[in-house]
């Protein structure tokens, strides 16, 4: 179930990108979870990684192969169902022959190949299957695959998730479209998160490497599932140079203004897609903090609402227990907060004034709005003018059943 | 339900304090919710609060009052079912005419007398229904009330909480003797938790706060439940001066030896409590981590394993998940953490060594650990000598419907 509709849209052949899925049993049988992109020749590829100390074989190896190829990628082999994390040499071993066996059947360098996987932490990757099932998936490869490329990837995520845009310049057409999977372990910085965004524009590496850090702090970097982040997360924007337009080399200029609008745009409805789609979600919210003295107080009061239990499980309740949002705020960590200064808005409703409840409020008021499945929270912390937002879910019953049984 | 028993133990009356409670139908009718401590002329008092922004009034009041009073304190007011926060003046005003009625009643000064609230956030206090019942508090007050008390604090606690222990000194019998309540909304630096600690042995001020300081810091200060800190958190320790030993004016000597260890380990059975009547908890756990750099490392390691809702999950299936508890290590935020140096044992058993899954784990080793109600995880950095450990809880689905339903 997912909080409002998740259609997966039409996502027309991108030129110079190619999708090939096949099932390798990796974690059960009858699905599939290769997932193998090819690139055209002459493509640039830009990433952003998790930062959790204990990163996967594979996210090391990726980022070995980006700096080492200089972002001239060919191949991206995906797998699911297995993290191949905290695997040690083997694992990096694992990897490492994965990507040489595409470059050998392909004929590129071994770091034009970029390794990822997801799912559970500490087990062996079933190398011989995976390998077994690469003639399959190289077979498969074709341009109008996208919606067989996100099932594949696929963990906990109970739909497909892409979005697609495009814009002309200069009389052509230029398309921007992405995959993603979520859908636990969700929080900046990462989640167990995976997202491959393709454009057709050339763009040079080190432009794409900017508009991708800069599109996931604003999309991928501000969702909150349950704090937790995971040992692989991955972002990646290709860009395969097929459109005639001229080579994007320096982040400025129209084309660049139209191509990082559109990107962001991707990036910031695939991030929505994940907590819409985030385990045992009911409600889709939007936290806002306005008035801060700067962008980091206002994000750490964003992030002890979306992060706090007691919250989450009122929102699951449909309650307007605003008590427990100014909890939150208040053991944020905001040096010298004025409690006299702050208000909370639950969508247009005023709830709490000067740090108390709203002389205004009602509690149908406030219970209207939180029986919606969508909520927006504002906060204003009358300090500045600085703001940050973040998006996030409720803490259900779900959420409890699918962690609880997910190995099982 | 709580993990493992929690039975009372048989308190002593403690010369020097006496305890009444009513009940006031303050959230709900039938059950007390108001209790009254009377200390002996010449007691001193100290405490430690929480440090939410939104501290609630009666924290800033009780605050206030042991700084004039320099902690020569004689009443305690507490009462459950409404936390008095978020309601501004009013709500100073509430908790001031309850301690003023005291004051008048007995003949001391209005900062002698110390007021506790702890329930729902952001409601006025019933103050005529509570200064109604206070004759009859008072009038209830006696010596052998410890239970009754205990029971008079408790919200979402299933059973009451209260430790004593007793030591001789110079041929007299020294008794610290205490009551507490939790039970969500638990974490370090405080929790909505209250606890009242007194002793028979006479006692300065200064060192009483001292000494309460270095007890919390031990004890409530490193149980975690679901990462929330609370408005109310208080944690007081009271000397009567009754039995017959010399004054304890500074931190050293052999009495004031003995005391502290009597006193910590009575903070620390109660805090235990407060984790094993934890919110839905199913399992005690006690999360060690060594071998770091510094404690706040440590501690920082510590917090990221107990608040993460993967791991508390996966402990409440009792699934021997070792990838979360290795990821949440990961994403602790320690500068430069070496992730080849790190072992993790659940119980005795190594699941985690030089990073990876160690070579002599066996899954069922494992499982049988983590089907216990006790549970002990150990994880060494490999960094240095320090050490910090917290106790806490796993995370059911009773957790999210006590905290779905807590206001309905």
């Amino acid at each position: 179930m997912t909080v409002g509709e998740i259609p997966f849209p039409a996502i027309p052949a991108l030129a110079g990108v190619k999708l090939g899925a096949v099932g390798a049993a990796i974690k059960r049988e009858g699905r599939d979870d290769i997932l193998v992109i090819e690139l055209a020749e002459g493509s640039t590829a830009a990433g952003v990684f998790t930062r959790n100390a204990f990163c996967a074989a594979p996210v090391t190896l990726a980022r070995q192969h980006l700096a080492s190829s200089a972002g001239n990628i060919r191949y991206l082999v995906i797998n699911a169902g297995n993290a191949n994390a905290c695997t040690g040499e083997q694992g990096l071993a694992d990897a490492k022959s994965i990507c040489q066996y595409i470059a050998d059947q392909k004929g590129v360098a071994l770091d034009q190949v970029l390794p990822f996987s997801t799912g559970v932490i500490g087990e062996l990757l079933p190398v011989q299957r995976i390998l077994d099932a690469m003639p399959q998936a190289l077979s498969n490869l074709a341009e109008d695959n996208w919606l067989r490329a996100a099932r594949a990837i696929m963990t906990t995520d109970t739909v497909p998730k892409g979005a697609v845009r495009s814009f002309v310049y200069d009389g052509q057409k230029i398309s921007v479209a992405g995959i993603a999977k979520g859908a636990g372990m969700i929080k900046p910085n990462m989640a167990t998160m995976l997202a491959f965004v393709a454009t057709d524009a050339p763009v040079a590496a080190p432009v794409l490497d900017q508009l991708v850090k800069e599109a996931a702090d604003l999309s991928f970097n501000r969702i909150v599932i349950d704090g937790d982040t995971s040992t692989n997360d991955a972002c990646m924007l290709m860009a395969t140079g097929q459109a005639a337009v001229p080579a994007v080399s320096a982040c400025e200029g129209e084309l660049y203004k139209a191509l990082r609008a559109a990107v962001i745009e991707v990036f910031v409805e695939l991030a929505q897609q994940l907590v819409r789609d985030g385990e045992g979600a009911t409600k889709f919210i939007r936290i806002a903090v306005e008035g801060g003295a700067d962008q980091e107080e206002c994000a750490q009061v964003a992030y002890a609402i979306a992060q706090s239990p007691l919250v989450k499980t009122a929102f699951f309740a449909s309650d307007p227990n605003w008590g427990r949002i100014v909890a939150a705020i208040g053991y944020a960590g905001v040096a010298g907060l004025n409690p006299d200064l702050v208000s909370v808005y639950l969508g247009d409703v005023l709830i709490v004034d000067k740090g108390g409840r709203a002389e205004s409020y009602r509690e149908e008021a406030g219970q209207e709005v939180m029986s919606r499945s969508d909520i927006d929270i504002t906060v204003k912390l009358g300090r500045g003018s600085a703001e940050h937002h973040v998006w996030t879910t409720d803490f259900s019953f779900d959420y409890v059943r699918i962690n609880a049984e997910y190995r099982t």
